[in-house]
Formats: C-alpha cells, sequence, structure tokens
C-alpha cells in the first residue's frame, strides 16, 4: 500500500475528497510543523511544503505537489530523486495576490496611508491632491496570471495599461502596449505606476536599480506583490528619500521579515504588508490549492502526467 | 456693465475661458476667504460658493453657480432672492467618490489599516484572513452618478450589486438586483458590503439605525462616503464595538471636523478620511466644476435655461 502524505491544511470536506481519490493507499493528514522524516521517507506522495532537508532524496517519493507557486527550496541539485515530479501551485493566488496590489495601488493613490497616520493622531487634516487610475499610465512587469488580472481590473478602472514581459509574443487582451523587459527603460519615464510581479529567477534580482529609479517620474507609484529580491531595499529607500519616486508599496521584501531596525519601516511615503498577499489569506486560494492537488493526485493515480510541473531551470511552471 | 465674480480656484487658461465667454462684462477672480459684502452685492452671476450670510437676497444676482454637489446652506427660504437660478456642481464629483469609496472597500477587504497600523510598529505580522470582491454582495445604497460608477467597478471585480434607490423605475446597468430604499432592510442581512453614498437630506438623517447595523451579517464592511448624519457617529462606533459588523470606513461624520475626543478616532476597525473624497483633490474634479460653469456662464449670456438648478425642495440637482 503507497503512503500519501497531507501537510496542507485541510476541512472535513477536503479529507473527504482526497481520501475519495486515493483508494487503495494510506492517506495521512498532519499538520506541516507535525510531519516526522519518517512519514516523509514512506511517502509516495506528498502534498504540502515539507521541510526541504527532511526529503534526502527518497527514492520512494514519485510526486511532490507544493501548496507554493515559488519552488526555489525544493530545485537544489541532489534534493529530489530523478523519479520525483515536482509540482508547485501556480493559479491558486491569482486573485488574491492581484487583487492585493489593486488595493496598494489605490491605496498610494487616495493617499489612505498617510490618513490612516493622521486617523491615529486623532487628526482631521488634508494630505492634498490624489490621482486616479483614469487616464494613468500603468507599467505591469511580469505578464503572468496575477499581472493579468491586475492590469484587468486597473484597464476597467479607466487605466493605460503596459505590459512588460520577458519573451516576444501577441499582445494579450486587456494590455494596451506590449514591450521586452529588455525595452523597460523606454517606457519607464511614462509610467505614472510601475506594478512589479516579476518571479524570483536569477535574472530578477536587484532588477530596480537605482538608475532605473530614476528614470521614473517623480510622481510615480512602485508596487512590489512579485519577490522581494528584484528590489534592494535600501535602493528603494534612497528612492524614496530622495524623492525619486512619490510613494512606494509592496507585500515582500529582500530580507524576509524585514528587519525591525530597517528605516524602509518608518518612511511615511512607503507601504508595507508581510508577504500576506498570498497564503491561506483569501479562502478561494485554499479551495483553488486543494483543486491543483486533488487534480495532480487523481492523475498520478491513474499514471497520467501531472500539470503544474516545476521547470528546474527556472524554478516554475513549465 | 453687469459684474461677474469668480471665487473658485483657477488657472490662467480657466480665466482666459471665463473671460472668453462673458464678453461686455466686467470680471472679477477674487479667493473666497477675500470677498468683500460689496464684490457680491454687485454681482449678477457669482460662480463659487461665497458666504451664504454675504448674499442677503441680493436683487442684483442672476445666477449663483456653487462649487459644491450639496446647496443646504444656500436653500434657506430669503436667502436668496426669487430671480436667482441656484445651481450645483452635481457630477463634478463623481469620480472622485466613488474611486475613494473603492479604495476604502479594498482597503478594509485587505486589512490595509491593520497592516499600516502594524508597520508604524515595524512588526511583520499576519494579520489573518482578508476577503475578495468576487462573488462578494455589495449594497450600494444611493444611485446617483457615484453610486453606479463604484457599482461598475466593484461589479468589474467580480462582485454581485444590490443597488438600493428612492424611486421605482428600470434597473440600471451593471446593477444586478434594485430595491426600493423602503425594502432595504430586506437585503441588508445579504449584504457582506454596505456602501452609503446617500445624500443629506431630512429622510436620509440617522438613516443607518442600531436596528440596521444589527440585520447585517458580523462579516460586513460598512462604507460611507455621502452625507455624514446618514449614521449617528455613536451608533456606529457601538455596532463596531459590539461586533455587530467587523470594520467601516468613512469619508464623512456627522460632526465635521469630527471632534478629536471622540472615540471613533482610536476604533482600530474603523477607518476615518476626514472629508476629502471630493473637493478639488482630483485634478479632473476641478475641471468638470469649471466646466459647469462655463457652460451655466454661456448659457446666462445667451438668456438659456441653465443646467444642474437645484430644487429646493431637496436641496439637490432637479
Amino acid at each position: 500500500m503507497k503512503n500519501i502524505l497531507v501537510t496542507i491544511p485541510v476541512n472535513d470536506g477536503h479529507r473527504e475528497r482526497i481520501r475519495g481519490i486515493a483508494g487503495g493507499c494510506r492517506v495521512d493528514f498532519v499538520p506541516r510543523n507535525e510531519v516526522t522524516e519518517a512519514q516523509v521517507a514512506e511517502a509516495s506522495v506528498i502534498i504540502g511544503n515539507v521541510p526541504a532537508k527532511m526529503i534526502r532524496a527518497s527514492q520512494r517519493l514519485e510526486l511532490l505537489q507544493l501548496e507554493s507557486a515559488g519552488a526555489d527550496a525544493y530545485i537544489a541539485p541532489g534534493l529530489l530523486s530523478p523519479a520525483t515530479v515536482l509540482c508547485n501551485a501556480t493559479g491558486a493566488y491569482n486573485r488574491a495576490v492581484s487583487e492585493h496590489a489593486v488595493a496598494l495601488t489605490l491605496m498610494l493613490m487616495k493617499k489612505l496611508h498617510l490618513y490612516r497616520d493622521a486617523q491615529r493622531a486623532a487628526l482631521w487634516t488634508d494630505c492634498g491632491s490624489v490621482s486616479s487610475p483614469v487616464g494613468a499610465t500603468v507599467l505591469v512587469v511580469g505578464l503572468g496570471e496575477i499581472g493579468l488580472q491586475y492590469a484587468a481590473v486597473m484597464k476597467a478602472m479607466g487605466a493605460n495599461v503596459i505590459g512588460v514581459k520577458r519573451r516576444p509574443g501577441p499582445c494579450p487582451a486587456g494590455i494596451d502596449q506590449l514591450v521586452l523587459t529588455e525595452e523597460i527603460d523606454t517606457v519607464l519615464p511614462r509610467a505614472d505606476v510601475v506594478c512589479s510581479i516579476l518571479p524570483g529567477t536569477a535574472a530578477t534580482v536587484h532588477f530596480y536599480t537605482p538608475e532605473r529609479f530614476r528614470l521614473m517620474k517623480k510622481s510615480a507609484l512602485f508596487i512590489n506583490c512579485g519577490r522581494g529580491n528584484a528590489v534592494d531595499s535600501d535602493v528603494l529607500l534612497k528612492a524614496l528619500q530622495e524623492g525619486e519616486i512619490a510613494a512606494a508599496a509592496t507585500d515582500v521584501t529582500e530580507r524576509e521579515p524585514l528587519p525591525g531596525d530597517h528605516p524602509l519601516w518608518r518612511q511615511e511615503n512607503m507601504v508595507i504588508t508581510p508577504h500576506v498577499a498570498g497564503g491561506y489569506h483569501l479562502a478561494h486560494t485554499h479551495e483553488r490549492i486543494v483543486d491543483i492537488a486533488c487534480e495532480n493526485l487523481r492523475r498520478w493515480m491513474r499514471g497520467e502526467e501531472a500539470c503544474n510541473v516545476v521547470d528546474f531551470e527556472t524554478g516554475y511552471r513549465r
């Protein structure tokens, strides 16, 4: 009898669905922080981000279905046996992360961070002019599903959307203009909003250089809901302090948690959320993760090819 | 020669436009706080909210074009001569106020107010589950242009929109269901978001009673970007303190400014902005006010009927 180890959060309905698919297998539901090395070693399928160090190239492991989009911790050479198929949960986070990015954009446009600060001091104070999505040029850097969903909402609110992507291709619906990543410097000076949804790859580390911040409008708003290491926190701080851009909001930082003594925390025109855009914060995300896991479990039972298979070159879905 | 007194903010382009229309008249541009009683008494047309007490039923005043949507201060019997046509700037604020309401809604949904508080303490802390516009039932109370524009964005983000209006009529495009104001209690229990854009009339004072807050879901979010006196601040505070609703955001309060010692300021699940959704905070609003004023000035020059004429019964556009 093969073992299936499930470490993602599940409710009764999820348990029933998984057991229904895995007829003839033993299914163990174990919270991630209670998993033992023995359970990992005996599993043919693992659903959930078990600690990477526990895997030890298990020969028995046929399918590792992550609950995250990022797979960085699992693609190190030798960590997984060549026989193991690694799948991620790309797609599960689209709605949650794109909405969080829209919320952060509007918060900055309407200066709601400054009004929240004023409220804490019981101050009925006018913080001055605001901006609007209508007619704004919004640069969406990284055109995966999250970027496309963010773009669609901004466009529905009246923005002119420029999409930035790595590889040439047709302009997706809802994008007014498409430019290649290598051409980004030609459009940065036109952007009222730069929203970064770049994945964490070698090519995107410190993508936003001091020169790129200088190319932006002094009134530009910078949003990061992709990977934290696309921006050096000190470079971002300097761009804000020196007025290269007007304000920024980020859900991710290069070091997480951002150290408590980092001055970015106290920069007034900086909004920080602690990597919560994704996760299990939206019920929909949880359902989508279970959906992806169930689909791959079903395929594995039938000997079919998995979906959401991770490309070890990029760390992302093939 | 007739006098035209302009007290709204104007730039060189605006001055030129107004002078271009008002050929043969004397045009004075005077900031509102520098206007004299003599200037008001001599004006045939006033563009701007001059202090009501200065008007003294001037027989000379033919057109008073306000820069606000509300005209409450100018409809008192005897204040204006029967010969004066009173016009407001309804329409100028639609974009700014509807966007502010969307921004507040997303702020509450994504708990960005709590994350801002955590940021101020340099705390990388997870504030738990969030909600999404997708599939949310959003009640839009007051279906003027602001309410309709708010509804359109929430619908584009996936919400199910119920519109609430005073008079029966066809269901406007973008509204999934229409109910009459007198029937609101039948739909309040279904709402995930209640967004109030009610005008300030006798019928809307303290519209949101304790009973109505009790009818709402405990998870409901309440937004007010209409008039402050639709909600008694103490009733709202109690609804938040007792968990009748999950959170609220308001741009308006019954007393403005909200007194510094009012506990609403310090209620964590309450977001307050100081009546800034409208005003001149968005450049677009300013242009629209000038557009309306120029249109009515043009009509007055030609002896045509004005637009945006205030109904003295309701205080709003006829």
